[in-house]
């Protein structure tokens, strides 16, 4: 596939996040976020997906994963799964996932960070919505695992987005659901 | 907890769905699709969330799953998980659903059935929504794994809600990604 040219995409980063005790690891890859994600993605145009994760292994087996439905018996067995997990891109860090994305595009790469809790500063996804067509800028947006992703990496993104807000005070949605509705909200038919 | 008084709820059927040979099927059960259902359908303020399968194993074993969660070791480790699984309900027939989702009401409840074929007659999920909004009449929002819920399910439901449309022509989302879209859809806040 070419450089893309849709300019949001998506990094779930498996480093650094915290754990339920708020220690900072890395979390071990869910082979279902690999495919709901791809298939979200590519359902609302996106042509990257970057999984991070420094974990060599858990490269491997991303890898694994992914070409077992790119090439492997999968391939042939279902095509609508090769054509999600096509625009998956497997990356060490955030800044290879950001220079893999950068190729397509002049102006730099934006990342914008979400979470489970609001933050002062947060932009909406109306916001971000109308940000997405008005220009050209690439937007990355980064999603954590486990208990969610580090305040360093709230601190060094450059937009905060607005968390998914539900019916009450209950709000613990997988990453793999939020994604669904972020794109729906980002790049959905309204 | 007492009887639903959430005006929607989500039946998953695992049974009678296609397999991709359009023959008709018993799937089996996907652990993610029940918690994943289960946080988001508890999120957007839903009180029931029903597991159907005819299959006796599968609901011993969904009941294994939720049941480790809401008594076993992972109450005490995950709360919220706990929350979500509370509003699991696991059943043999679509008709014991939708007796159990009656208690709570006066007025019959009405199956709304999905899947990801554009249909004549479809209801959009703002019409939905608005209806959902303007009585209180209880809604039942048919879902199914598989290749699909067979064509005796679209005959027999009172509604079809419109497919969940992308940027283009490719639409293969998770049951799980779907679902998620049609509740903020329906229930999020705008």
């Amino acid at each position: 596939m070419p450089s893309p040219r849709a300019n949001l995409a998506i990094a779930l980063l498996h480093y650094p996040v915290y754990n339920k005790l708020r220690e900072v690891v890395t979390t071990a890859l869910t082979n279902l976020d690999l495919h709901d994600i791809a298939r979200s993605s590519r359902t609302f145009g996106l042509e990257r997906f970057y999984i991070v994760t420094p974990s060599q292994d858990q490269r491997a087996l991303a890898q694994r994963i992914t070409g077992h439905w790119q090439t492997g018996w999968g391939a042939d067995y279902n095509p609508d799964r090769k054509a999600a997990l096509d625009i998956v891109r497997i990356c060490g860090t955030l800044d290879e996932a950001r220079t893999d994305f950068q190729a397509g595009f002049a102006d730099p790469v934006k990342t914008v960070i979400t979470g489970a809790a609001n933050r002062p500063g947060c932009i909406s996804c109306r916001d971000l919505r109308q940000m997405l067509g008005d220009s050209e800028v690439p937007y990355l947006l980064l999603l954590g695992t486990g208990w969610g992703l580090t305040e360093s990496c709230f601190d060094a993104a450059d937009h905060i987005l607005e968390p998914i807000a539900g019916a009450g005070s209950y709000n613990h949605l997988s990453v793999r659901s939020a994604a669904a509705i972020m794109l729906d909200r980002l790049k959905g038919k309204q």
